[in-house]
C-alpha cells in the first residue's frame, strides 16, 4: 500500500479572498486524493467562527477581540480593495454571477471531502476564542501536531 | 537521467514588493536549474496585465475591477509603507541606485529563463480578466494543474 | 546516520503577529529536532534590528526607510487590527496574561535552539540596512543560499 500524498495549509490570514484561496487549494487537493489539513491560526480562526453570539463569559481584552473580529467566514473582509466592506460585496457578486462557490460553501465542501480542519489552541487562548464558538467537527491541536503532519507533506503552504 | 528539481510559487498578492520576492526566488531557482512555475491567482494576476487599455466589453463589476486594479507590474503598490504611491517610488529609486532589477525587468528575465508563468483561469473569470489583457507567452490553467506540479515539488511557496 | 529534517522559513513580513507565527513554528521545529533556518528579507529584516539608533551615515532614501521602519521586533505593528498601535498593545496584553512569549523572547529562544537566522543581503542593500544595526549572531546570505537549504527541505514556508 502506498502512502497517500498530503497537503498541509496553515491559514493565518483572516481575509475572505485568502481564505477562499486556501479552501480552493484544499478542496482541489482532496479531490486529487491527498490527505488535507487546514491548520487555522491567528486571524484564520475567524473562518471557523459560528455566526451566532454565544454569550460566553470573557475577560475585557478577549471581549474586545471577539467584538472586533469577524464572526464567521461570511463576515470576513478582503486583503485588497476592501473599501469598508464594498469589496467583499463585489467579490460575492461575481461569485454568484459565475456560479462559483462562496467561502461558507467552500468550507462546507471541505468538510464533506474530509479535509481536516484544525484550530490552533495556542492562538485560541490568546484571542480568547472558545470551542463553543467554532464550527462543529473541528479538531484542536498545536504546532507540534502541525509539524508532525507537515514534515512529510507534499504541498505545505502558509496563507 | 535524474528528474529536475522544481519550484512552484503561487503568487496571490498584488503588491510590488511581494511580486519582486516571488520573481527573485523564481529566477534564482531557474538559475539553479530547477523547473520553475509561478501560478498567478487573484491580485497576483495584475503582474501579468499589459500596460495598454484593451477596450474589452465587460460587465459592470468586471469594469470596476479592471479600473481599480493596477494595469501591469509597474503600477502595483507596496504591501507596507505604500503612502499613496510614494512607497513604490522610493523602492524604485533604491532599485535604480543599486542597479537592481525592477519588477518588469524581473518578469522579462523570468521569461528568458523559461520560468513557466501561469494565469489562474478561475480567478480570471471572477475578476473579469481576458487573455488579450495579459502578457504573451502566459499559460492558462486551474488548481488541478498547480497541484500536479506542486505535489512532487521541492520548493512550494504561497506569496 | 540519517539526515536531519529541515524547516526553512522566509520571513518577508514586518508584522508582529506574522513574525510571531514564524518564530513559533521555527522553535517548534527546532524542538522537533529539525535543522531550522529563518531567512529574513524585505520588511522581515526589521525583526532583527537592534533597538538603538546606530547613527550610521546613509543616503537620503535609506535614512527615510530607517526612520519609518520599526527598529526591532518589539516595535512592529499587526497585520490586522493594528489601530495605530493599539492592536500590538492588546496582543502584548494577552501574551502577558497567558504567560505566552513575546516576539523578542521568541527570537531569543530561537537563538538558544540554534535556529539559523539569516539576513538577506540583497534587500539589506535596497533598504539601506547595515550589519551593525542587526542582532549579533545573524548570518548574511542571498537567495542562492536559501535555495540550497530549501530544495531538500521538509517544511518550506513564505510568511
Amino acid at each position: 500500500m502506498t502512502k497517500k500524498k498530503t497537503t498541509n495549509i496553515i491559514l493565518f490570514s483572516g481575509d475572505y479572498d485568502k481564505a477562499m484561496a486556501a479552501y480552493i487549494i484544499a478542496n482541489g487537493a482532496a479531490a486529487y486524493d491527498h490527505e488535507v489539513t487546514i491548520f487555522h491560526t491567528f486571524w484564520g480562526l475567524n473562518a471557523l467562527r459560528k455566526d451566532e453570539d454565544k454569550m460566553i463569559k470573557k475577560g475585557f481584552i478577549e471581549k474586545l477581540f471577539a467584538k472586533m473580529m469577524p464572526r464567521g467566514a461570511d463576515k470576513m473582509g478582503l486583503s485588497k480593495m476592501n473599501f469598508a466592506g464594498f469589496g467583499p460585496k463585489m467579490i460575492k457578486g461575481v461569485i454568484k454571477k459565475h456560479n462559483a462557490m462562496t467561502l461558507p460553501q467552500l468550507i462546507e465542501m471541505a468538510q464533506e471531502l474530509d479535509v481536516k480542519l484544525v484550530a490552533c489552541t495556542m492562538t485560541m487562548d490568546l484571542l480568547g476564542l472558545k470551542e463553543e464558538e467554532l464550527l462543529d467537527n473541528v479538531e484542536y491541536a498545536g504546532v507540534a501536531a502541525y509539524l508532525a503532519d507537515a514534515e512529510d507533506g507534499n504541498v505545505n503552504l502558509f496563507i
